[in-house]
């Protein structure tokens, strides 16, 4: 270890500066405006400015490392101490001498006594001979010299930006290079210099390359910013900052990837809704085809599930598949296609702004889409259908658990695409450090769907740098039994809310109770049904006091158990339960059993939930049982979608305007236009339009089919 | 200055370790599984590390202080100190001392003759007895004894999470307390220890009462997180962790604003539709009646901002109110109250799931807004009549040359709301500091709008933590002119599209011409016609090559000028102009002029932007051009509401779901019930329900009115 340091020149300012305000007079001091400021501070000199810091400089390492019992060394280098063969010698002796003993060499310029820089020589043809010499000019390319002569293992610049940039950073199209190869070179654009130090980005990059290609490893990092231990986490490989390495890629970075994947979304965008279609189809087919060779990867799979024990058995379940599993999977793949035709290109508006001037807002793809799903691998192909049918550009995590069942599952959806779109439509990403680099991708991945348990939603939530993420964070889900409710239907829609599968989101965590209700045989009916079915009931703080026995009262009025434990607390009419969810839930599915239906009413409309339902169970809050086909997931986000989202979450909008010609000019104040905003109908002429403008050329052999399929979709619109 | 510092003890046990380290036995050190791990490492008495690590903790203090030139003290004290009153006498002559000779003297228990800590006896009493003596045993109550006995202007302890949280931080209901008032004690609730340092919250806030009761200010703030430089900040005013003040509250935090709001939403949600029209209606009819009033208020703006000569012309005009302006303003106010009917409970979906089990997705408000903008006073009534039309909490931030304006605007509108809603169903945010803060209520604030410059949208998008944004950051909109365009259409719409108004987002940034235009007659008029019209034009590297003249190049090709500049440069066809387009733009609005239908229709489908247009001028994004009534902003979003947005943005949606007492498992395999999803058509008896519903019993004289507007609404729906 060994520390090239800057500061002594600061340093010394500070301290020659408060030396300059002793040493003046007290008219000075007394009467500032009487003199011109060049008295008052004279231009510090900066090499005595480095003679006075370069002790303070030192005596503040000492103090730190010593705190770790362990010793500094100072050492002040100039120019002759790499040239001369002699001196480089007796510089190398010294530092492996310091090293052996475990002392750290502080390593800096000897500023004093240094000459003033030279012209820049080797700078200019940082472009043209990155084998020229490197002279010693600021701390950059002296930790370069440095680490070359004593071969070290790494070189970390710390800097006080992230690392090297495409362009300046700050820039909107400049983005982070995490991996550099000396042909990146060409690829990048340099500001001016760092705010902090000598060094701009530049000459950080030059001396980098300049070390890397004498066989030393090099990191640029920042040292000041929000990531704290940045020297321990590149020791241990995290991916901070910018790793110079000489290895070419061996494969595309997540960026890339991303890029990608939007250029190939563009292209199924590009599609007729047949040409889509036949993708889904050909998709199920090959799932059919090439049944043992997906049960193969999967045994594959199973063994090491089984075999390292981790999985519990419903895990298991989850990640087996069987030809069963797939014939069913296959035909859910073939429902979406059916349904797919209308997901582009569908007109939800339509205006005549003014003569010969009309409007039109469209559906179209939302553009790159993160899914996450856990060990699942049926997941794969449904939610490649999703986003293909919906023409979406995919990038895939799912759980390592289904690592060969994935990659074969990817392949043939891959294989699927590739007949009318690049296979790059849809990928997978490896790493979970991977997901996490893809979460900063802001502009270039649309939306995140995390598809799993809370702590997984909660934490790409958390992980999101600006891209929206769509799921629900926590499912606190209440059944409020009012007075008029009836008794056996109170029983049943409680045991199936909470009973049904108690770790789903949409499961029931909290029972209220109409106060009238305490002590009836109704009451003690719904207990002891819970205790019957092995629920264990807390009750909150005015339920404990009306309880004889004492169970366990409840800790918080906001908690998710996602097992056979609930929540129960009074309260006294359906304006305080009312209260109580807006309080304490967390707006996904809320239902109250009741045959009042004044009270249902308002219980209906002042709930602030994604899903309020009168009479039935909680459990009903999901994508398949409300008939949205194939289900995206349930959000509890207020924007975009909310509660269970179908292929509708997929897809935003576009406005088309065709005009002859007009400007706005035109429609002001004296113009000879006037705006009309007639609402048109979305007549059966405009949707066949829609079908052959987005269809074009492609017809094929399918045309008969394609020819019923319209009249459905006309039928429906009309 | 005086600091109070832990870490003597940290210290002192590293250095002892390493001590143990060095004195245990080659045998110990060769064969370790031999001693059992409590030979090796002896439990390290931390009195004996105290002593150890305090020389070592000074020096680190002292080489630090002396770069700046000051000196340090050490003064370590124990209970008697502070009990026995020559003692307390000796500490604080030698304490002032110090602080008259710049000295910063740094403060700990004296750990390594301390007697071990006595029981916890004023502790407990915390609720009780806030007047209690408080006694010294950590670094909290320590410090909080030297700032009372040194009457210090203010004690800040520094800790590791950012202040007082209303419980444990971490979990999901706890919120930082910006203000501590001593009666707030009761609303929260204490977790465990910090991880850093030996006082707990609860040690905190009990001293930090016990100093703010005798005379010191106190702030609770974060020493290690992302927000830098606590101290300077705090010393310069920052509203930074938590500031205890015995001060009673001047007016509601900008938290209980927000809960306030979003509380005044949900009535203002369970009105009817013709109660929320009333509200609109009464807004109209104030601001005319009370012109006088605003236009004296508006005069002292004006006023203030003549005077102080900060405003552009346009600027003033646009701060300015005239009874012109006031009547066109309620004009539109009734405009958005007649046609607020449909905006919440509009159903746009209707499924039978099974028999007597009916879904229905209906349209509610989002929740609460916060909208901010710029000097425009006219807009605040605006934003407030589209908020309170939707049903949603308003946050208004104006800008503050309206001072007096939107003060008297904001009273008007709470005065019509009052009627039958909470005044603070629209509230104003008096300053930036407010909306930063606000930013931060993940959970409390549903959507931010901000409408004004790029630099404000960007800055609130920065800035806001998990809240979305709704807006456009950048407005980088292309002209792209085709081979096959009539030249004098083109010549109308660039201009257009550039002139008429160059500042705005929807204003043509640069022009893409194709290769087969450069050098024509076409080409040159339109250069001449720019150039006429004082618009600058910088080429891009292609054009450069071509022009004979050498204006500027374009410096990047994804540049907004917002003034009467464009990028200019050549295309090979339509494709080449869409992946530009693609490349450099900012997906705003981008237009294409040609005569050729079919690249037209490659150009509207491909070109991945909120608006696409053909033969026609950018200018026409907007939300009145485009017939949406009121506009609420324009997003370049992809999720939620895309181009313009008019109410629909300010929407959301909810699921109804009435049963029987069904559970989902009648459904499942085996079960009495099947599924049936029909698609059930949204009837006239349906709308008539809902409005019965949702009206209720408060039909009044206006029913005759109603009825007509019902009808209007069956026919369109129906």
């Amino acid at each position: 270890m060994m520390v090239v340091t800057s500061g002594a020149v600061a340093f010394g300012k500070q301290r020659l500066r408060h030396e300059l305000l002793l040493s003046r007079s007290m008219r000075q001091s007394l009467r500032p405006n009487e003199h011109p400021q060049g008295n008052l501070m004279p231009q510090l000199e900066p090499r005595a400015c480095a003679a006075v810091g370069q002790g303070g400089l030192l005596s503040l390492y000492e103090a730190m490392f010593s705190q770790y019992g362990l010793t500094c060394a100072q050492v002040l280098v100039t120019t002759p101490d790499f040239k001369d063969p002699e001196l480089r010698n007796n510089l190398r002796s010294t530092m492996d001498a310091l090293i052996k003993m475990n002392c750290i060499p502080i390593i800096n310029t000897n500023d004093a006594v240094a000459p003033p820089p030279g012209e820049d020589h080797d700078l200019k043809g940082l472009r043209r001979k990155p084998n020229s010499v490197i002279s010693l000019k600021d701390n950059d390319s002296l930790a370069a010299l440095l680490a070359v002569e004593m071969r070290t293992d790494v070189l970390v610049l710390l800097s006080d930006v992230d690392g090297i940039y495409t362009s300046p950073p700050g820039r909107s199209d400049s983005q982070l290079i995490s991996k550099f190869h000396p042909s990146d070179l060409e690829n990048i654009a340099f500001g001016g210099k760092s705010r902090v130090g000598m060094g701009g980005m530049e000459s950080k990059v030059k001396s980098s390359i300049w070390a890397l290609e004498r066989g030393t490893s090099v990191v640029v990092a920042n040292g000041v910013g929000s990531e704290y231990h940045a020297l321990s986490k590149i020791m241990s490989g995290c991916k901070i900052g910018t790793f110079f390495s000489l290895a070419e890629k061996s494969g595309p970075s997540v960026e890339e990837q991303a890029m990608d994947a939007r250029k190939a979304g563009r292209d199924l965008q590009a599609l007729g809704p047949q040409e889509r279609a036949e993708i889904l189809y050909r998709l199920a087919d090959l799932l059919e085809e090439r049944t043992t060779e997906i049960l193969d990867a999967n045994a594959l799979d199973l063994e090491t599930a089984t075999s390292s024990q981790n999985l519990t058995p419903p895990m298991l379940s989850r990640l087996s598949l069987t030809p069963n599993k797939i014939n069913s999977l296959a035909a859910g793949i073939r429902q979406i296609a059916e349904s797919s035709h209308e997901n582009i290109g569908r007109i939800l508006r339509r205006t005549k702004i003014a003569e010969d001037l009309e409007l039109v807002q469209e559906t179209v793809p939302i553009g790159v889409l993160m899914v996450i799903f856990e060990s699942r691998p049926d997941a794969l192909p449904q939610v490649a259908a999703l986003g293909l049918s919906t023409g979406n550009g995919l990038l895939l995590k799912g759980g390592k658990e289904a690592y060969h069942s994935n990659r074969c599952l990817l392949k043939i959806v891959q294989e699927s695409v590739a007949r009318y779109a690049p296979r790059t439509a849809v990928q997978l990403v490896s790493t979970r450090e991977a997901v996490s680099d893809l979460l900063k991708l802001e502009g270039i991945i649309d939306l995140v769907i995390p598809r799993g348990s809370n702590e997984l939603v909660q934490q790409i939530q958390e992980k999101s740098k600006g891209i929206p993420v769509l799921g629900h964070a926590e499912g606190i889900c209440h059944v409020f039994i009012d007075k008029g409710a009836d008794p056996a239907m109170a029983n049943r829609v409680v045991i199936d809310s909470k009973c049904d599968y108690p770790a789903a989101c949409n499961a029931m965590e909290t029972l209220l109770i109409h106060k009238d209700l305490v002590g009836t045989q109704a009451f003690q009916d719904i207990l002891n049904n819970l205790r019957d079915h092995k629920v264990v009931v807390h009750p909150g703080s005015r339920l404990a006091k009306a309880l004889p026995f004492g169970p366990m009262p409840a800790t918080s009025l906001r908690k998710e158990y996602s097992a056979l434990e609930c929540t129960m607390e009074v309260v006294d009419d359906v304006d305080d339960a009312i209260n109580h969810i807006n309080k304490y839930g967390s707006s996904h599915t809320d239902t109250i059993v009741t045959e009042d239906d004044e009270a249902a009413q308002t219980f209906l409309k002042t709930v602030d939930s994604a899903c309020v339902f009168h009479n039935c169970s909680t459990r009903f809050a999901d994508g398949y049982r409300f008939g949205l086909g194939a289900e995206v997931g349930i959000s509890t986000g207020r924007i975009h979608a909310r509660g269970p989202v179908g292929v509708e979450g997929l897809l935003t909008t576009k406005w088309v305007l065709k005009g002859h010609g007009q400007t706005v000019a035109d429609f002001a104040e004296g113009g000879n236009l006037h705006y009309l905003h007639e609402s048109l109908p979305l007549t059966v002429e405009e949707v066949e339009d829609v079908i052959r403008d987005t269809q074009g050329e492609i017809r094929t052999d399918e045309d008969i089919e394609d020819s019923s399929y319209e009249k459905d979709k006309i039928g429906k619109d009309g």
